[in-house]
């Protein structure tokens, strides 16, 4: 008998990405998708690719039945005021908000500007990247999500931190470029397509939220996220500028992500001498859950780039959920994530 | 055991995108891949895609081994000159070129400017689209490919011919958009991004060669082709202008389009009055190997548009091919060509 | 001493681009600039590519002062409300609205739904499209705009009509493909760039309501426009069919479009047996005023495809209208309509 | 009578953009334009904007003729072999490739990675950008051309360099991010639209050869260039991060940033808290001279971000070289160079 799952705030981008991965894994069954705005349609109304592949219909949040999973996929500041309920309804809960992903109430504060509502709930989750915490999720009942710019952060990075590789001293630079789907389902004044198309809009020099994520997990203080928009849809790349420890060599640095690519079956090194892609690039990524890493290193100064792409709404969001999903249950931990990924595209 | 393919000619895109799916395909297992230009590096080097996915190189065409079944994805022209060597070495072949699409010697010679140089095999042939050949490919061992261009039209014309609903005394005009992958891998002068970016080019205005597939298979003869790049890598959209027969209403249009849909699991009818998603689209179509139909009729006259949208690697070309080796091998029609399709795109 | 122009509802995209190209006009000077939502805001804050060129603020359109010339930008179906008091503060008036480009009121309530409010005022406008009315501009007070879609294909077919070489008992069916700024300032849920991007959306098959204006222009009746959305801003492409009169020659249409060019400064024949550019394709036409027409006849059975390239905002609104004005004001119909276009773009 | 200007190397993007400025610049007039791959072709077959403005035709470089000003847009490492024949052609020189942008044969040596034919022409050439070089242009006979990424790079930074407010201790990484036209009309392996559209792609992470011309004119050392290809075709965007000497307030940084735009006409400041476009970016650039510049500054750390966006073909390249010749013969530096650039684009 499969698992049942059901998936709170389904009409935005995040949960059409779910409902596409969770409709394919052979698993589970989606029970319930619900949504405010679009209650009563098919859900391929909104989520067209789904179309001939279920005729499910988007459900009133207060007719949420009980379940084996739960997916929280509203908008951030929602679920932290219903997490009590939601607990009742389900013994594993994923929540993709940024809710949960903070340990630190004040911390929490500090980046969200006002108060958590349930900050006793925020120790029982597990920060939802199974790269950093894929131990702890085979135990946990409660994951949060992941930022998806943090998350390109976190693994450009962690081949570098693990290995100890980094002068901490020196400040982290982040450049992230960024598609338009990273704006939401509602997107802002600027995502009309005649003014977002052919952008390179640098749209936060620091201060993104994600950061706290990054200080968080890789335990970075001096790191900066700067967010550059560009036209693409789906997609992020995180170029992160630092320095490393004296000394190091490039070999230090494959020996360092050969070994965390080794242990990480979405993580791929991509560092090639010829052809069309050498370096990690987040086109060919689009509806996968690889993160693809590269770096360089300078050894005349100890100027490191590492870089990571991924799709920010499957390894930066649903796909790193789901994956956290299979480690909760104890099952293969890459079931219904095996999509290969478009060339060209 | 698994069925063992091999591919001659896989560093194009239609046999990169074979690979793609042949890897993940649960019966077969890939055997050989053979490019000249590649010779012996790895195929993830110039699919990317494909990375962590396997470690296949390319071989050499010479070194083919006996495979039970045989993919041609050469460039058009080449199958023909070496379709008995073929034939000596796999029991069932499907080619995805031109070579073996038009049973006329002579309707060959005058779309492609040049003799066949194997014209006994081209009955041997079963024209490579399933929904219109399904019960000829469960005993045939010859298959050959679909025109991309082709197959968006005949598809969008498949339920308006299969009802009988048209007059066909009048011309039809079918208006098609593609994107830069219908170029090949090798591209042309126009190819440069810089060039080939923001288009809107009507490079052909009539005589595409993919004419003759439509005739030849619909039975239609005043028809034509009108060809328009637009700045898209995957997909292809066809619109037919052509004139119902007197009194012809939409509900027997419905009732047609039904009909086929029905029949047909990778045929979807789009046709919504509202959301984004009203008519059949090609981008969420990427990697999929779905046929998008949508109709509109202007009762008033009896001119009738007929809309098909496909991804033009997958459904019109790579993927039907697939199609095809499930129906000769008496596997599910689907089998290996689940994917969903990404929203957004 | 300058002419004073203003713009009434200068925030959309139209009245954005009058402002580009008015500010660089020799002849006139900007003196108010209205908006109700951006009140008091610099210009440049909304048309960010001003900046530094002018300080003018959007002005309260109830403050509007004399003028020697006032173009009326305002979304469709608010000039007619307002045209006496506009006559009152200046002699000579050009409305790009849909407002005054019909002639008949009857006509005007079928496509748009509601009795015209002015229906006086309509025999006091000129079409607003020079190549087809350029000696009544010269004695004209009041001249209406185009409808974009409308120009491309009256463009697209004035040379075939003028030389009376169509078959008109056969239908005209033109595909018409647009970039995103056809959708105005404002958009539809559709506009968002991670729906929008990467479109081959045919949004309506019959029925836009340009195709008035093109019956009323060009006395073609059985006459359908298919609009298709493509990925790109700025840019339209009418691609007609139509069926020749017998007898007629590609020969004669090279003489009838000649004729046409060579009596029209903005109309350019692209027509090119070699090279990436052949054929007439908006892209390099952004902020131009011309029109490039192509064209191709099947001698064998007369089908013609007549071909129209602009961008939707000069040639087929802000541009036309400044070369109206030039007209109108007896000036070089030329006049700061010089920009070449850019390459690549 | 108006001052004659030929162009060496006319088919290039370069080339054509100079073809398109020149043409419209109201002193000079365009002599001869020569191509040995595209002789005796209309230049408006490879420009194909140009259509309808000019009659030239390419010519055969042997055949070059005495004129006032010779423009050299030639690929790199020709000019330096014939710049003996030039200067016996024309008495102004301006060079757009790079090979008389260095003022040491040695640092040309180690970045291009061959001697320098003509080291002796070196100390002649003036670096041609006029916002550092102004007063010596005013009496140059030879300008060297600028690198599109150092000149974003350097325009980036000069206000700070200016004002003195960097700790050049610490290192200076800068961002750039380009469109495909930066890669020449010949573009590469991965130029090909379905490979190129779509990417992030960081094709060099250190070592690119602009860098040179930073280290040369900014005087700063520590410095790198970090290279990404985006979806665009024209325009480069530079984010460079730094650190400011202690002390350093935004206010100051206003301050500097206020003070070299008011010197320079081409240079704006973008830094707006409300509205789409609050920093500046290449798209609305196009066409145009203007290098628009923004900056941030985290006070709490000296962290300040310095961003340029131009047009790579104008202001990156033919745009200035321009300006320096109106600079050269004593013109309005503005000349020719008054397009406003276009939105929505």
């Amino acid at each position: 008998m499969k698992t049942t799952v059901s998936i709170v705030g389904g009409s935005g981008y995040g949960g059409g990405e779910l409902l596409r991965v969770l409709l394919a894994h052979p698993c589970v069954e989606v029970q319930q998708v619900t949504s405010r705005s679009h209650l009563g349609e098919y859900v391929y109304q909104i989520h067209p690719n789904l179309r001939k592949r279920t005729q499910l219909k988007f459900s009133e949040p207060a007719a949420l039945e009980p379940a084996d999973v739960l997916f929280l996929a509203q908008p951030h500041g929602q679920a932290q005021h219903h997490i009590e309920e939601y607990a009742k309804l389900a013994p594993k809960i994923i929540d993709l908000s940024s809710d949960f992903r903070l340990k630190d109430p004040a911390v929490y504060e500090k980046w969200y500007g006002e108060k958590h509502t349930a900050p006793e709930w925020l120790s029982k989750f597990v920060y939802g990247l199974p790269e950093l915490h894929r131990a702890e999720m085979a135990r946990a009942n409660y994951v949060s999500g992941v930022g998806c710019n943090a998350t390109a952060s976190n693994l450009a990075l962690l081949p570098l931190v693990k290995a100890d590789l980094l002068d901490l001293s020196a400040p982290i630079y982040i450049e992230i470029k960024v598609g338009s789907s990273e704006s939401g389902v509602e997107g802002n004044a600027g995502s009309h397509h005649a003014e977002r198309a052919n952008v390179i809009r640098t749209f936060s020099a620091f201060g993104h939220r994600h950061t706290a994520e990054v200080t968080q997990e890789l335990g970075v203080h001096d790191v900066s996220l700067t967010m550059t928009a560009v036209d693409l849809v789906r997609g992020a790349l995180a170029t992160a500028h630092a320095k490393t420890k004296p000394g190091v060599t490039t070999k230090d640095l494959w020996k360092a992500y050969r070994a965390v690519a080794n242990e990480n079956l979405f993580l791929r090194i991509v560092k090639e001498q010829r052809g069309i892609y050498r370096v990690p690039e987040p086109k060919i990524l689009a509806g996968t859950n690889y993160a693809d890493l590269g770096f360089e290193l300078d050894e005349t100064n100890g100027h490191v780039i590492a870089i990571c792409a991924i799709d920010n709404l499957m390894k930066g969001a649903s796909g790193s959920a789901v994956q956290c999903m299979n480690l909760m249950m104890g099952w293969e931990e890459t079931t219904g994530l095996e999509f290969i990924g478009l060339h060209p595209i």
